[in-house]
């Protein structure tokens, strides 16, 4: 079975990575712990939608390819319930 | 008013960095959609317990260097909350 | 459009009603904190199960249905994406 | 030791059980699963309100009583980070 490109979060995922970064930089200077912990909260929410858009694309192409195929069907939507599990 | 280092903490996220790279490599290789969030899926756990380390750390100092001044300690604590709420 | 029943729900939900009650005799007996948030700790894992429930048979009825329209299961994946985010 | 009364949250807990009790009746009345998981979305805020509140007066009161006492502070800090992980 084919699936999506998610090529289109490359650029999301180098802007996390940057705010990785920027936050040892920021504990290498000493910041105070809670001004860490804001920078910290803002990639858990960036991960978050990156998470949200390569789903929201599985659903909209794998998903959607299984159509004709019942028993694949539910194999995905299983695959799917354990990831979006927390 | 002092606060702790956090560079206890810069390891983990060396780590989390290399996370987020390993991520772009298995776009850019086409890997499929379910094996990628688990991956991403992976990355927040480890910034939750970057986050839960940071935050521990500031209780045990900032939190209890204001003992002795109710006034700063109920401040905190109102900082706290802001941060942890999701 | 028809859409499945979630009457298998019905217990879980009857004993989350328990859970809250038993919260709120926990409060009224003046027990700690801490214990009282581990109860809450254990409804909010509860509420997430029956969560998980009804989107997963969601999407095996629901979305399945919409198999043969295109425009539906896309209409579909988006209401789904709205009440999956946090 | 002392722990503070966590009595107003009684209302809240009451108008979550009535939450609960909403969501057993839109399910007899077989109401569409989109719409549902959405009152479960509801509720999960309101315990996770419920949550903040409750724990945020155990720092102010429970947490700020150990000042004296750096061991019990710790042990506490100890506490309050195992029910805050998720």
């Amino acid at each position: 079975m084919s699936h999506p490109s998610h090529e289109d979060q490359l650029s999301n995922l180098k802007r996390i990575e940057g705010q990785v970064r920027g936050i040892q930089r920021l504990i290498e200077e000493g910041t105070y712990c809670i001004d860490i912990l804001n920078q910290v909260k803002a990639i858990r929410k960036s991960i978050s939608t990156v998470e949200g858009k390569i789903l929201e694309k599985h659903l909209r192409s794998c998903l959607k390819e299984t159509l004709t195929n019942s028993h694949q069907f539910d194999n995905k939507v299983e695959e799917i319930m354990r990831v979006i599990k927390r």
